[in-house]
């Protein structure tokens, strides 16, 4: 029995929360800890069989009875939790990013080497039951060598601009999902990226400085090409579409619906609008990749998304971020490291 | 907070039990009882929360604590318990089929006059998010008046001739669901039935008296023509499949698959297989219309599925075994009650 | 160069020679006739390189430079002008039906006895491509025996009650086709039928005797058991489907449509209605049998539809009419022949 | 009545001369000119009811019976036959592309000002059903303004090396239908392209100093980002399709195949392949562009794809190259003209 605690109980805070309490029997949340915890928390918390549900998290770090911690707090503090859970001696689960600053990942790569700390990055994608699917074709030699790879990634409504202005951009906040997903398909790393992005759905996310449609290539390190479409808006709804293209055929997805109801009438023949966002569509998804990483505590072995496996797409998001601004296609090892 | 009792440690009293374990936080399982109950069901019960595990479902019927039992015992079983249950002032919750005799179920009709008791017979189909957004088109009036409804429903794999023998036969066994179903689609009652059924799966089947594959049609009360495509054994997985055409339109479900990946090589696309069977297709739905017992319970409303509702697919195949007896249409009125 | 007469020369004797003109070039149209020809039909009829539009079609019959003879003339002339061809000589193709009275019909197949005249008749729908590739698959064993055969087949809009008054009736003027396909399916003749029948879409069709929606189920020769649902009013467009399952696996179609353009907007993932009507479906269909008699003819082979496949759908159709009227299942057989 | 001469004896000359013959009443091919005519295609020519069958295509030019001509013979000869052409008074059909000398496509230019004639080149993917679908979804404003447009096209084979080093390149020689779909799609031109190209399918075809395989990003000038991508090789048949994604919703198409059929069996749910090459997905589209050049003299009107249209693509494909050698982003407006 793996005993767990957990730092933010935000939205996903709970889903993992959630997810251990109904799905992983041998594990269990014991303490969550958000600096702005109230009544309503404290309430929801024991409704789930925490026992604990406390303010500072490092009540979590410092106590011995906990094994692991999912770091769900704000994205300004996941490095330095991470840092100082590793060196409590935790297995860290780290929601997606570590953090958008190269240095701050460095430290936890640093905390980590001689550690015998467990260390997962949240990229729940990889573990949605199509994108899986179609990485285990390729993986599995369906499609023979790679040598197309599409995404398609595009939200169901923009943030704000003023969410926009802070998140890092939609290279680091949204496309760094792609990013991860391309290094997966491909079963390698990119070697160089060429952007081509447009404000074309909210002006003042231009006003903002950043952009929310974009087509990025990349040439991936065993010679495929990659390409993700990007948007922040699509108004039918979330769409999340991959498809490898390669010597021996090709595997792609389509979106999910709640139903596959089709209706007939004198208008068309007319299905439903793909699963509406991020909740709806990787809910699964995000129980798995916590499994996994309870699994691999307990087995022993590495987590299938390591610390390297979460700086990567944050490299691949600063150069994209260049590619914009100089207009050229920029090599990920320009990107210091 | 419903206190309930599982009748029944088998597998459809697992996927209750779990279902109320993990996401009815209204409602917890007090007791299980099997009259086979052994040292590894009481450790699963155990696992799940569940303060007994007992022999004696009796233990069940007379705990003054416990609001609301589930029937999940074999079928034999089911209008006894049942009625026992009422008297005891429980709500009740019974696996499908009630009985195959319809004494039997004039039995528990008469137990539940009078009586506050809730009952809900367990046909977790019309739970399924296909059928009930089917159902909901037709309810919403997005088809019209229904004119033809067709409901394919194809095993994966024959049943054993010696189960087969006992079972009831296919009409009461398998196609009751549809049964069911059929009334779910069209808002109303068959009014006549014809069988054209054959034994074309397994010869066994037919020297053990049932029939293996069957296509039925109804006269529903109002004036749709209702069909029914049934086969034991469809190599490609379970076929649940339903349509409702009508005066403004059609509206139709595919069957579900594990994922929507489809692979393109020198064979042709490939898709996936239909889900393997009834626990993997209809697990959700069993959640369902569990969630929805308590509900009724909770709100003091009328369960979606009631005594009646079990008792009319019963006619109906016994209707439709007088059809295949005499080669003729059968008024579902013929059938005494 | 087989030289050719068509006798009728409305939409299906236009459709007929404007294949033979730009379609098959080992033969060409020298007379067409119609006893209403006019100055608008001999247009046409020059502009498709006709050198005769005459009224009578004995002018047709008795030049010896005419090989064969399409006739597209009104229903109740079929048998009469087949018998006559026959008589002089000409190969027949023969628009569906022959005859609705079946001592009509058994005069052609007496004609047609110790000539040396090739005899098809029109139904189409097994040269149309979804229906050929079904039965290609079910011929070359992809799935086992046939258990369970499907046919759905909906007209986009009624016909007026006028024409519904002599047209035989819906089994002998519209689900004549599907009894055809479901012999063509099976690759056997039809044993026994049962009828549940109804007027949904327009009582006026009703007061004239017929009815307008119906669903039929065949007990085929080899065992499968075959359904039909037919209505006479489909909103959505023309709804031509089949599908045939078997002992290891199932094949099925979906409807043609112009292109496969979808839609995703707000209101749903749209797609193409079905193409309109049969013109728009099965005008390949109309060539490709009439290139397959002109080749029979050629390279002296049996037709792909002789004259008993002709006779075979009316019994199907008169037992249909039997089994509404008297409510019970109707063996073929007892129509009388 | 118009009256065409053909010049280029070859597939797609046999192709246009075979869709005047059958389908376009109000035009008829008097005369075909062929280097190399040969008895059999006098032969064929004959059974196609073309007058005259000759070797040098200046005796089409000297006819003043013929209002127009197609160009068809080999992509060396399109630029100077259409100036012949255009002094003639000819109307002009020319197969794309024009040439690949930008300077040469001038010279068309010039002999068009001034001149009556009409000049139609030959992107025949524009009438294709399932393209102008897509381009009517988005010029009628269903998707709202476009953002992103994606083309794939990808050939079932690859051409030999030597074909390769002498077809101008992939981009010119392939991707040239592309680009002007990209333009067709978009409503508007290119303004800027990048190139990720590769050598993945065949190494011949590098060495002979080409590439196969490509992403294709190009900024147009309404600001929509279009990406193409293509490969030489798609094992499982011709794929081509389009999508166009913008601020109120996305049209996309699917691949034509022969039939619906789709077989479920114990290995899966099995569709088939695209239509597999030009001549099977696009003979209708042939016969379409040719009919509309036709209607365009007959109604004097501008032809659907002006000498601007031949020249674009041209450009774009210069771009490309350019793209490829610089590894940057090359703007359309780079290569001189």
């Amino acid at each position: 029995m793996i005993t767990v605690g957990i730092i933010g109980a935000g939205r996903i805070g709970k889903v993992h929360a959630t997810s251990i309490g109904t799905r992983i029997h041998y594990a269990k949340v014991k303490t969550i800890a958000d600096p702005f915890m109230n009544d309503e928390m404290i309430e929801w918390a024991k409704s789930m069989g925490i026992e604990h549900a406390v303010k500072d998290y490092r009540e979590i770090l410092t106590d011995p009875e906990i094994d692991a911690v999912l770091i769900c707090s704000s994205t300004d503090t996941h490095s330095n939790i991470s840092v100082e859970a590793i060196h409590a001696g935790k297995h860290v689960f780290c929601e997606k990013p570590i953090d958008y600053d190269v240095e701050k990942i460095k430290e936890v790569i640093q905390a980590l080497e001689g550690s015998n700390v467990k260390y997962q990055v949240g990229f729940n994608r990889r573990f949605d039951h199509n994108f899986a699917a179609v990485q285990a074709a390729v993986a599995a030699g369906k499609i023979g060598e790679p040598h197309i790879i599409r995404v398609t990634s595009r939200d169901p409504e923009p943030p704000s601009a003023e969410y926009a202005a802070v998140s890092g951009g939609m290279f680091l906040d949204m496309t760094i999902h792609d990013f991860d997903m391309v290094r997966f398909l491909a079963g390698c790393d990119a070697e160089e990226i060429f952007v081509e992005a447009a404000v074309l759905v909210d002006p003042a996310i231009g006003k903002a400085g950043d952009v929310d449609t974009a087509v990025i290539t990349l040439k991936m390190a065993n010679g495929a090409i990659a390409v993700i479409d990007n948007s922040r808006q699509a108004v039918y709804g979330y769409d999340q579409r991959a498809e490898v293209f390669g010597a021996k055929g090709m595997v792609a997805t389509a979106n999910d619906t709640n139903t596959t109801a089709v209706l007939s009438t004198v208008d068309g023949v007319i299905g439903e609008k793909p699963l509406y966002f991020f909740l709806e569509r990787y809910m699964e998804s995000f129980a798995k990749e916590v499994e996994c990483f309870i699994s691999a505590i307990v087995n022993d072995t590495d987590t299938p998304l390591g610390v390297m496996d979460g700086l990567k797409p944050v490299l691949m998001g600063l150069a994209a971020k260049k590619s914009v601004e100089e207009r050229r296609p920029v090599k990920i090892a320009e990107i210091s490291f």
